[in-house]
């Protein structure tokens, strides 16, 4: 890593406490159930256990990062929706009315909703975290999608919007949820290129094109690829060249959420992407990382095979915004709970 | 159905409303999100409402029916915990400390614990509902487990404890719990019965047995089966012979939820039992039930593909007590608020 801002976040992130994970096993293996039939949920609690180096942890603060940016290579008519409608989710999102604001209030969990590169002017609002880098990328089928400084400052803003919350109150979980019509394009490149998998096997139908624009969606990322060459073994390159703000506004709050032990929940094909660029500037970060659901975007698949994580629930939701992390959050309270409430085996009467 | 009671509850059980299932499908469509992109959760919410014959009813009463007795097959060894761990569970319920009563608190359900035949005198609480039809069930790898009379009597208790419940506060929405040592033979083999599936193929190592307690566990069950020669397409007699008092008890719940349109979340592999005598009593009654997740145990699986549900998730819990179906009740309560809560796609600025 070449900056030396990340160089310092990257410092900070230490591997989990294996001994409070084998803890935790010890401990579920006295509750009064029979021995490992919470299945997995076992094992995903002991995870999170090494994370925060302890059996017992608070999670009093559960946040979601909703990172919003606009990419040009929707101009090459890759999305079933025009760019405009990345503000005006947005502004749904600050009224309350998307599926991830009914979700954050049946779960209890708030949403940070952060400008990382929206088209347009957007309404600023007390609910609106600016870290604006510009108004979209450019179109990464002509050119790269936005410079390595750009690429490097979305990162650090990413990391800002974290800290700046964390800062406030302490954070003890994290959601990652994304806004961004052309998302999918810039995130299909990604996969594509960090798992040395074909374009032709990471896209699909995604949210709603046919099957002619799928065959056009694969003809521009190859196209982009092939006028950016992006080095696939340097993170901020491919972010840079084929990425988008939000998706490195995400790898900067996961480096964040990392830096300062608290564990991560993945949405979908977009977080996931995001994801595999950590991972690259971070190995360890792997070990923070929690799938919540398998989204029936064919990338998704790819991501949490790559990084050998099993998702938590199969609805074949594929809405974004951090709609299937707030799920996974959920289910990681729950799991708390049940390794602390639970009574013991011998005091059984 | 000859026994008459039942016939008459039969009677009340109504198809689900399928205007209100497409209507339902047409009002996502109009939701701030992309097509179809809350995936099986449309459906499952789709299928909820035309139940309730309503796009937003009222989910403020959940319940999970936690139905316990003890198994007289016991003495033959198939299981991994002796028959007096029922009891003690029962006293843990009671007591707040069992996984259930924590995921119950955790979302906000309500936990109705129902002796339907626990062996040795229960405590007897506030907390518990008394619907024992005797002291455990007879050795079925000997003789009938139950008369005739008692397996018709345990659907009728069991239907009884859900309208009693439901006569003090009307309810939404419910769970399927059981606690039963030994209840997992008497399962397997009413799945095998009315699946058509060899035994072999149902049973597995379960809540923890050996290898060689499987093999055990399977000739139990033949044995038990070739004694009793129970009539594969006669509920009540497979109940007599081979079932338990907790299974007959949850069938009945399952007839009273379902005759007061109520959804009902199934949990792993003994709720399954229940749910296939059910629908063999009423095949109306597969439009009520939910899956909630995959239980690790084999015959769970069976269950599903054989009353064609989908589970929500797979955490590979094999608890029990409604563990999974708690998950299950949260997801509906969710999709509901989305129905109801995300502005409309014409309605974003």
């Amino acid at each position: 890593m070449k900056n030396h801002k990340i160089r310092e976040i990257i410092k900070q992130i230490e591997p989990m406490d294996r001994d409070v994970a084998d803890e935790t096993f010890v401990r579920f293996d006295h509750l009064s159930k029979p021995l490992k039939s919470l299945g997995r949920l076992e094992e995903i609690i002991a995870q999170a256990a090494g994370i925060y180096g302890r059996l017992n942890p608070a999670i009093d603060r559960k946040v979601i990062f909703l990172m919003a940016a606009d990419h040009g290579v929707c101009v090459e008519g890759v999305s079933a929706y025009p760019s405009e409608i990345t503000q005006k989710m947005v502004s749904n999102f600050l009224q309350g009315g998307a599926a991830i604001n009914v979700l954050a209030r049946h779960f209890g969990i708030e949403v940070i909703i952060v400008d990382m590169g929206i088209k347009g002017s957007t309404v600023i609002s007390q609910g609106l975290m600016m870290k604006k880098i510009a108004q979209g990328t450019r179109n990464m089928a002509e050119e790269s999608a936005m410079t390595q400084e750009m690429a490097e400052e979305s990162i650090l803003n990413g990391y800002r919007s974290f800290e700046e919350a964390y800062k406030k109150k302490k954070i003890n979980l994290i959601g990652l949820g994304e806004m961004g019509i052309g998302n999918t394009t810039a995130s299909s490149a990604i996969i594509s290129l960090l798992t040395r998998t074909a374009v032709e096997k990471v896209v699909d139908q995604g949210t709603g094109i046919r099957l002619d624009q799928v065959k056009h969606k694969i003809e521009i990322i190859k196209k982009a690829i092939m006028v950016n060459t992006p080095d696939e073994n340097d993170p901020v390159d491919i972010l840079a060249k084929v990425g988008g703000f939000e998706i490195g506004g995400l790898v900067g709050c996961i480096l964040g959420a990392a830096s300062r032990r608290i564990p991560i929940v993945m949405d979908g094909l977009i977080s996931g992407a995001s994801s595999l660029l950590a991972v690259k500037i971070a190995p360890t970060i792997s070990e923070y990382l929690f799938a919540s659901h398998c989204s029936k975007e064919r990338g998704h698949k790819i991501v949490l095979s790559y990084l050998n994580k099993k998702p938590m629930f199969d609805l074949e939701m594929h809405l974004g915004e951090g709609t299937g992390a707030a799920f996974g959050i959920n289910v990681i309270e729950a799991g708390f709970k049940l390794l602390n409430q639970m009574a013991d085996l011998k005091d059984l009467k």
